[in-house]
């Protein structure tokens, strides 16, 4: 098992998820209790009393506190506890740990790692979200029984779909299309276009298309968790650029992660379009053919997670398609190895590193 | 896990429980095969034959003795084993453990450790059980999905009472009433008193109060694994005296709590009352009270045994409420380090720890 | 846990389990995707791809070759990698392991050790099989919780017919009568004659005897997972020997036992009969009263692998009838050492062993 990167924004669940009730919430194998406290914001707070630990979240709230459902030990929303019955000093270790929150875009946000490091401004965001030509709809929370490497991994992996979605996202006909990658700062992006073919079932549904199509599938992965697929197609006949994919009929396909436990993720996902922004049904059958497609993953991506769980009998391979979920490996282990150790140095010059 | 105490009576079952047919029984973690000889007596022996290990409990009596399902192996009701079927030498390795049981007050009493310290006299009693003011009624068998230690401190823990059950054993009027807590010999004693104040659920059904009440708790936590808890109610204008609490309408509730495993245990409850004792709907009555708290307490202490197999962030904080649990863990961790040793000096002298 | 032969052939199915449909069938803790190509014959390959893992099993099969259902890279019946989309070579790391398989009486065997090794002149075969004066009846693929030594023991035990099959294969007058071990080549044959006796249940049912009957037991236990019993009943008047036993109602049941896991393994049993050849009805009525009775030996099994996968507290015994068991646990032990090293000498000459 690989650990969790905890320097990062994670999202804790659609906003319409969490209301003034106590709510425990999972994530990175820790329990948080999380509620809206009087003025609407959110609050975030370990679900587990100090004293005997009985989760908070089997507690009750008291104005903007929770009071513990054992012996009523008392936190506020920053976790200090303001009340212990039967005494009246109120020890310092007696808390609870606060994990940040942000709320954008009907999307609750929460920070598991150090809380100085927590900057809102680097919370997942895209113009998208506020131009009024594209039509935003949250999708489902998907619990995927599988690490979120896996997860993720098959998000920036435009191979897949030729051979786990040929009915809905792919077609056989795309199967040796090659795949391109290459890194936009934070972003992985892998991506291919398939030229002059048939239109798929996705734009068969959606698009209107007579004639033949380009189709396009880029695939944008923020490490640790966020996944943004823009796929589309447009009439052959247009001979589009990359740069005017917007010209098509385009769709983001958004995936946010949150680790659970080591094989255990939430896939929440939802989708942005530039057609038929103002027909709610339209969103519900996109919604209709990408559970039929997520279901696909599903089944691969907890089958995969099950063989990992055994022995390995030899090193997997790694093949030409590969190079996405590579160099996305390769940086969580870099973030990984970050985390695991604390770092004193404001410029850190190690010793013994020389390269000439 | 802290481990068992092993030189100890534990409550095996109410003597309903037992009767011809063998029946597996589970304490501390060992497997026993118990039954009524036919002479009424209960016998307890390992439940495991020492050929192919097959539980006993699978096999058939032969009269007062029994016999293993798989081929054959006879066993004496003290372990000895009387017959291997192809063969006509009986080696002395060929037996099952015994187990020394004491049947009292409707109740049978199993010792899993030394047989050579087990002394009948120190069963538990009261002297309630044998006095004709005094009704005694058997409750359930609780099944609590938590360890012992967690059920026994809960059961020396007055504090509890005003959150966990507000609406039947407490109520919030008395959350900062503090706790008093000695010790009696082996009893561990925590008390308190409520005084002048409205009867709580439990009072108003049987004590037919007009006006305010004196109320109080007494818990009795006796290593290892019995509580008897003394509460009961009196008018406040009596000006009740500690001593004087037979005056009052008094209820005993006592907990047999029998280690399953590390997180199971049974906790047999049962009641006498100095009220009402020539009416069965009272019993009744009161069971199904006793069956709502139970289950309040249920809930918080599985909940809690969850949290406690999950890795600590910190160290759990004590306060001013918890003397009680800490004399009982101190307790049971002075006998366990004392059994997990064999100390063969009958006046030990340890050479090397001297206080001036 | 004791572990596996690995140079062996084992049953991976009856021959009608097997079809042209891609089926994962689990022996010594490995998954195998077998099948049948399109000349009819049997294919087993490891069940995992070696990319990303996912089972072959839950790909499809194009003509004689197998594409994994994740990045479509494509199998022969060999295991080699003849096809990875999206680029044109073929690493030689790109393979699945592939199992030798016979087809043999409609059985299937596998051999999951060294392919060099395996030699299908040693699959196990008797000549009963191919005797018109026989019927072969295949029975059913009995899963048992229990680890494979366990019911390997089981079948070459006729002690433990008197106590667990009273009313079927035994009877309680046959107790005390005496086992008979000895070894025939790969064989451990452990025996009784129960002389002069009323007729058990199954001979009541398939005999049609009027008196008391000569009855034997005949175990073969063949290393490491193949058992035959030979039993029969004959008029008492006739004064059987030992190698006329055609002459009375004889049974062959076999049992071919698969490891599936430590403490799971199937026990696929058919049967050979001397009587009512022509008379489908009369294998229906073995097949029901053998249900029976290896339901009776899996409420033992099951209950021994529980008890052994708990801490002993001492040894088990081993006891006059354990001859049979004990020889081949030897074998078993002896064979797994062979196995755990690879000796390099063609013909070992230890150096430091002298036998004077």
């Amino acid at each position: 098992m690989t650990g969790f990167v905890k320097n990062a924004w994670y999202v804790a669940g659609w906003s319409r998820e969490i209301d003034a009730e106590l709510r425990r919430v999972t994530l990175l194998n820790e329990h948080v209790v999380m509620f809206r406290k009087s003025d609407g914001s959110v609050v975030a707070l370990e679900d587990r009393c100090p004293h005997r630990l009985l989760p908070l979240s089997k507690g009750k709230r008291i104005g903007d506190t929770v009071q513990c459902g054992y012996h009523g030990l008392t936190f506020d929303c920053s976790g200090k506890c303001v009340r212990v019955p039967g005494q009246t000093n109120l020890p310092a270790s007696a808390y609870v740990q606060a994990y940040p929150i942000v709320e954008k875009h009907d999307i609750v946000w929460i920070w598991m790692g150090d809380p100085a490091k927590a900057d809102p401004e680097t919370v997942f965001d895209m113009p998208e979200f506020s131009d009024p030509n594209w039509a935003a709809h949250q999708g489902d929370a998907l619990h995927l029984k599988s690490n979120y490497l896996n997860v993720a991994e098959n998000l920036v992996d435009p191979a897949h779909v030729s051979f786990v979605h040929p009915t809905t996202l792919g077609s056989s006909a795309s199967e040796n299309v090659p795949v391109h990658v290459r890194t936009e700062g934070e972003a992985i992006v892998a991506w291919r276009w398939i030229r002059d073919a048939e239109p798929v079932g996705f734009f068969k549904a959606f698009g209107g298309f007579a004639g033949n199509v380009d189709r396009w599938h880029y695939y944008y992965l923020y490490t640790p968790c966020t996944a943004v697929i823009d796929f589309g197609s447009i009439d052959t006949e247009k001979h589009c650029a990359e740069e005017d994919r917007d010209q098509g009929v385009r769709i983001f396909a958004l995936h946010f992660m949150t680790p659970v436990t080591e094989t255990h993720t939430i896939d929440r996902w939802m989708h942005l379009r530039n057609t038929a922004q103002d027909d709610p049904e339209a969103a519900d059958r996109m919604d209709a053919m990408f559970r039929k497609a997520f279901a696909e993953d599903q089944e691969i991506l907890e089958a995969v997670q099950q063989e990992e769980l055994r022995p390995a009998k030899r090193r997997p391979i790694r093949i030409a398609i590969d190079k996405g979920p590579l160099v996305y490996r390769k940086r969580i282990n870099d973030l990984l190895e970050l985390e695991r150790t604390e770092d004193l140095a404001s410029d850190p010059s190690p010793a013994f590193v020389y390269h000439d």
